[in-house]
């Protein structure tokens, strides 16, 4: 057991005062966790668009002060009463939606949307007694998504930990708790496109990159890129990409240029970038009698999905995934340990595009805003 | 080889001469068949709402005088050049859509959507010379969906046609060439619903009973009847429905009420109604993280399927199917061969509530209208 135990802990964690305004780096306090929560040390942590979503506090009721972070690894600090399964030095990722492994959708081997812990974002506190973990000058600061991995210490339901391989490369492998994760898991999970097939991605951000990998590995021949930004192409190719289509080169719909381009249609689709135009375009561009349309990207609050039901008459299949459909507890220590064994040549590094040390977090707020970034790793510096 | 081989076969065939007008019995004239064709004697044959609906002509160019029919069962009388499957005296159900083994549909294991021999409601003619097999008076009668089984013989593509066990009750298997598959096959080949799960089924007409059918041989244990017409749920009793849902006895839509009904949401649905808001409501109410929808019925020209994207997100697949996934030539024979060992529990003389000699084949028609009939078999007086 762990000297800071039972205490409460003081430490840097970039604090979101207001929307849309530059993290500020401060002392905080991080109480000890409660019943079934973990305190974990971060070591290192990405930057994901949800974070900049949430933090530019556009579209959703603002929740300030707050901490932000998803994307991390770390090591556990301490644990709660009742947790059995972690124990002080565990490597650990921690993941936005979790696993109790005891709800319906634990116990369904097709569901990773947990009852208990699915994903919340509105919700800025601890589930066990509704209060926050953190507080500076005795003012509790929000949680975010269960997760607040802009901390040097913080505090998870444990059910929101993956306890991974101490020897996994953690500098890596953070990059597997929420984006690269989803689009691997969009591609091998769900639209399972087989040897040989056809898959358009469309959106090349790191979830469409990570699905276009997918793709790639799982044997897909010919992956055709969708993105209203030209400059993604290059970056594309190293993740399969073969050919790149920018809806903004054509007049008629860009379902129906894939459709022309592929003789009818393509075997998968995955849809990676939140727009609504786009998830339609990806479900009518794929082939009639077997074509499956994956839907990643988050939409707007009434965004419609409009299409003529003959399009599904045709036997086409259109679905949609919440993190790649990967459990958390279960999975993803699995996907790192295949990583490391190299079984499956998934490539990290390609994602990890800029790196910056704990104080510089806003600098990685910038890569991403300007996107120049895939992943930008923050390095704590404790 | 039979004597009539190569010659024009004079016989009766029930001619719609005008929309919506009675069924006129004719001396027609019916030619050989030719290349990948062969002339089949029919023995039974039954309607479905597809035949009523060409035949009202409400929503479609008008193609008149007409032969109608596609559910049906007839022996081979001669073969045409090219057809070494089939031969003289062999059993067979003619199919509205074929199977020609060549195409990528036909060669792909999840696809029954043949591009040579799919369904044409528009086409009155055969395929091979764009000519029609059928006269009175030396001047044509249009085909309906390549079979036109109302009539004493009829000239079929070889490809629609499935080669069945002589031993099979014709008067009773015939209607496995249409609705019956399609419903029993949105079940067992698409929805795929599991022991002890939960399927809702919309629209209880004969499509509807056989998904249900479907669900019941599937082990689904609870099968909830979505129709607005309460007089089916006798009906839909005896094919393993389980609890009947009127959306005209609720305030709110019918989705919530199934989801309130089935703790989040049905396991599975079947929509086979045709109509739009029920296939909305169709996959609206399947649960989240697993549920599966499947679209039966044809939409009108110009309706929309309209759902938030997140419904989606949430893990719901949404699939159409086309004559249950079942392709023709290779698997309604099986369907046929389990349907005579009892295998899978089929029952079919639930599906035949009338029987009415050719001469009356008009009366089959105002069973149909007035909703009584599931399905009403007419016996050939040949
Ligand atoms: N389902 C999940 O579990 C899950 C998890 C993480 C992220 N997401 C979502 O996935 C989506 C992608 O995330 P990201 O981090 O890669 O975002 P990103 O912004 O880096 O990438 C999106 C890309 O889509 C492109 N794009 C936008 N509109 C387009 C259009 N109409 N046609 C073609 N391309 C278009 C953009 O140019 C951009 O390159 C987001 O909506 C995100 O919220 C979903
Ligand atoms: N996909 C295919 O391959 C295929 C093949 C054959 C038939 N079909 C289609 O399947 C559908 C059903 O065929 P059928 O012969 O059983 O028709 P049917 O008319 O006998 O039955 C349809 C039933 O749906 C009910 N209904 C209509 N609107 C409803 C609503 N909003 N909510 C609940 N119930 C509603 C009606 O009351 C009726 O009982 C039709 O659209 C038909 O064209 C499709
Ligand atoms: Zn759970
Ligand atoms: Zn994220
Ligand atoms: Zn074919
Ligand atoms: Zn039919």
């Amino acid at each position: 057991m762990s000297s800071t135990n039972s205490q409460v802990i003081r430490c840097k964690a970039a604090v979101a005062w207001e929307a849309g305004k530059p993290l500020v780096i401060e002392e905080v306090q991080v109480a000890p966790p409660q019943k079934m929560e973990v305190r974990v040390k971060i070591l290192f942590t990405s930057l994901c668009h949800t974070d900049v979503y949430f933090w530019e506090a556009k579209g959703q009721t603002p929740l300030f002060p707050r901490i932000f972070g998803h994307e991390a690894g770390g090591i556990v600090e301490s644990v709660g009463e009742g947790v059995t399964e972690l124990a002080p030095g565990d490597h650990v990722l921690p993941v936005f939606t979790g696993e109790c492994k005891e709800c319906r959708h634990c116990k369904s081997a097709e569901s990773n949307m947990c009852d208990l812990l699915r994903i919340n974002t509105d919700r800025g506190v601890m589930i066990g007694d509704g209060k926050s973990r953190f507080s500076k000058d005795g003012k509790p600061i929000y949680h975010f998504v269960g997760t607040s991995t802009f901390s040097e210490y913080t505090v998870v339901h444990v059910g929101c930990l993956a306890k991974i391989n101490p020897a996994a490369p953690m500098d890596k492998v953070c990059v597997l708790s929420c984006g690269i994760s989803t689009g691997l898991g969009a591609a091998l999970n769900v639209a399972k496109p087989t040897k040989g097939s056809t898959v358009a991605i469309f959106g090349l951000g790191a979830v469409g990159l990570a699905a276009a990998e997918g793709a790639r590995i799982a044997g897909a021949s010919r992956i055709i890129g969708v993105d209203l930004n030209a400059n993604r192409f290059n970056e594309a190719k190293k993740f399969g990409v073969t050919q790149f289509v920018n809806p903004k080169d054509h007049d008629k719909p860009i379902q129906e240029v894939l459709i022309g381009m592929t003789d009818g249609g393509v075997d998968r689709s995955i849809e990676c970038t939140g727009n609504v135009s786009a998830m339609i375009s990806a479900f009518e561009c794929v082939h009639d009698g077997w074509g499956v349309a994956v839907l990643v990207g988050v939409p707007n609050k009434d965004d419609a999905f409009k299409t003529h039901p003959m399009n599904l008459l045709n036997e086409r299949t259109l679905k949609g995934t919440f993190f790649g459909n990967y459990k958390p507890r279960t999975d993803i220590p699995v996907v790192v340990e295949r990583y490391m064994n190299k079984e499956m040549g998934l490539e990290l590094d390609k994602f990890i595009t800029h790196r910056v040390p704990f104080s510089e977090i806003n600098k990685a707020f910038d890569y991403m805003l300007r996107g120049e970034s895939i992943r930008c790793i923050i390095t704590m510096d404790n």
